[in-house]
């Protein structure tokens, strides 16, 4: 069996005095249309228990760890496992997390039919800056709250699918998708929060940056021959918009589901899984075509040197 | 003067027993197009001398090295060398290099507008296969005739811009573009000879390979804040169809300039290599943003390794 019913769970804004309680009964209520609609595997945003709260700036940053989870999972989101387990899903989601150590990430995991947690991702791509900016119109603070993610893109086979996860910026980096790509992922998953307007440029625009996510994730499904699931947690947030487009991109890099508004909403696509054999035997056969010898500065030189 | 006059010269089909100075002939007439729009910096396909030779099979290889040139600049392209270095236009175009050694590259060369080759680059992601092979509908011998490239991908300044080289297949492979990204590339150059048809799938059609190519370049160009020109060798060759569409891309992704026909035929674009700046310092700071220590497996492992 190659085939699945796979969806994708779009959140709208969730405000600042949201409880957990209150969005899990939201992605509760997502979960049971997807199971409707025969579901097996759901995808939720990055962040989905919280506001984006990176847009605000406290110079303590303890004051912000009410936004993170100490364990996963935890009796607020316990009835979101129970009932994917009744209904046999799989499903991800991003949330905050604070580790023992007293270290803060950007986390998504995959959760089994069974109710195990089987993958853990720790976003890599951190954006923004880490200190208050005056000059921009927004701050996106993702470097103050966060460290960089210490995992790695690791994959697991779930369901008989090799899956992997990237969390919203990670999308824009072909090295997350090659890392996955490399271990023969089927299916990548990826979270978002996109503020609608970049934040050093007015003039860039939804329609731009629109084009700018969908460009990505086209082409990271395209360039390793998997399906992807692109998931926005979106809509006005705390008086801020973040873009929706919340797509399912098959394993030759064509949109095959997409949101139509910006609020809580399910996307859903019958995958193939088949389907990626085609360009991971030909046209991406990386065994047969890639050449190590030449790319030794993506893995061995971060910045840019000038010739 | 950050600004300059840049075009793409598509050249229609070259039929087998054209000659050397034939096509150098149509190559001038568009050279002095170009000239006319004030084009400082013009980019010529893949293979654009000969016709695109590794659809035919030959038991014996040294059959097809009257395709390779010995030398370069020689006699029959030191007419293209002169008109360049009278207009002060630079250049670039891709031939069949066969080199003292014997050894056999798909080779392109940057040209300033002195007439000084300035960059040598040939081709590492060569497509196809090596052996003649029944069950595809043409053969693509690219892996018969050549070696794989052992340049790797470097950058020249010239006319005061980082440029750097990819040829057909290379576009495809995001490592290509972010070797030169980590150059602080500015103006990538892309030549090309793609068959209309899939040659394992016929279904996949013109359509589709069209948007995998613009869905390369675009994302390339935008993942690393660069100008790109991709130039076809398009049209009927021989019988077999190659499709046109060439195209200039923008630091931002989006294509500036298309071909509208099949045949010779010119497109330009005035790119302001000030664009590049604005990427290259924001989201894709490699500097602030890359994380090495995750992408170990890119440069270390070839094929995929199943978990």
């Amino acid at each position: 069996m190659t085939k699945m019913m796979i969806g994708g769970a779009q959140i709208g804004g969730i405000q600042k005095d949201e409880s957990r309680e209150q969005v899990v009964a939201r992605m509760m209520a997502l979960m049971d249309q997807a199971h409707e609609q025969g579901v097996k595997f759901l995808v939720f945003p990055e962040m989905t228990l919280t506001t984006f709260f990176p847009r605000f700036y406290v110079e303590d940053r303890a004051e912000f760890d009410h936004w993170f989870e100490t364990q996963m999972p935890n009796p607020a989101v316990q009835p979101l496992f129970d009932k994917a387990r009744d209904y046999a899903m799989g499903f991800t989601f991003g949330y905050c997390e604070l580790t023992p150590e007293g270290e803060h990430f950007n986390t998504s995991i995959i959760v089994s039919p069974e109710g195990e947690i089987v993958l853990k991702y720790r976003k890599t791509h951190l954006p923004g800056h880490s200190e208050y900016e005056p000059e921009r119109t927004h701050q996106h603070l993702e470097k103050r709250y966060f460290l960089p993610g210490d995992t790695g893109f690791g994959v697991v086979k779930n369901q008989d699918v090799i899956m992997g996860m990237s969390i919203c910026n990670d999308r824009r980096w072909p090295e997350s998708w090659r890392v996955l790509g490399l271990q023969g992922v089927q299916l990548v998953t990826i979270g978002y929060n996109t503020p609608s307007q970049n934040n050093l440029s007015a003039e860039e625009g939804l329609e731009r940056r629109m084009y700018h996510h969908e460009l990505s994730v086209c082409a990271g499904a395209y360039q390793n021959s998997t399906y992807a699931v692109a998931v926005a947690k979106s809509g006005i947030e705390d008086g801020n918009h973040m873009f929706a487009g919340s797509i399912i991109v098959d394993p030759d890099g064509f949109v095959v589901a997409k949101a139509k508004g910006e609020g809580d909403e399910l996307i859903v696509h019958e995958a193939d899984f088949a389907k990626c054999d085609f360009g991971k035997s030909t046209v991406f056969n990386f065994a047969a075509h890639r050449r190590i010898e030449h790319y030794g500065l993506i893995a061995s030189q971060t910045g840019v040197k000038l010739p």
